[in-house]
């Protein structure tokens, strides 16, 4: 059992981060587009919300492109980076050579 | 309004494309490091369950990396090619080059 109370709940995808040279273009598109809200915006990286999901926009000079999964195991792949947010999480990569961020579910 | 009833509900992302380059390894590694299941599976591509989206896996030679969004308005962006499982699509690139495929929402 978990704190939801289902015995085999699946893990929840966090975010998913891509890369684009100018964030504010890209802000503008991905608005315009579709229908989706502005979570957060530097001149770095963007946070967007969508209804199942966010969208993170990265400058790939200081963000590298990856998807984020909660996990209750998060620990296991090694000590956790503590983040402005209150989030805690570390980055692995998949065989392929993916980034993946692993954030405690908690 | 839309078909939900609340006047202002955010588009979905349906399902996330990475590249890996074997299939059978990336599952293995996903299904062991997180709790997700397998959709589907073949020898080009799979898709895993998690609880709130999908994640495709898919040998870049094959199927681009992309990240699939459900809208309302997606004929508005062209044709829509209809696929064998009842979705209809259209693939566009955002403003950094990133393949962005348009599903309509129905």
């Amino acid at each position: 059992m978990n704190t939801h109370g289902t015995p085999d709940a699946l893990d929840r995808i966090r975010h998913v981060a891509i890369a684009v040279p100018d964030i504010a273009s890209a802000v503008a598109w991905y608005t315009s587009t579709f229908r989706c809200t502005v979570a957060y915006q530097d001149a770095s990286w963007a946070l967007l919300d969508f209804d199942n999901l966010q969208l993170a926009l990265v400058i790939p000079e200081q963000h590298p492109p990856h998807i984020a999964f909660g996990s209750k195991e998060a620990e296991k792949f090694g000590a956790l980076t503590s983040h402005r947010d209150g989030t805690r999480s570390i980055y692995v990569k998949d065989p392929a050579g993916n980034y993946v961020e692993i954030m405690a579910a908690d």
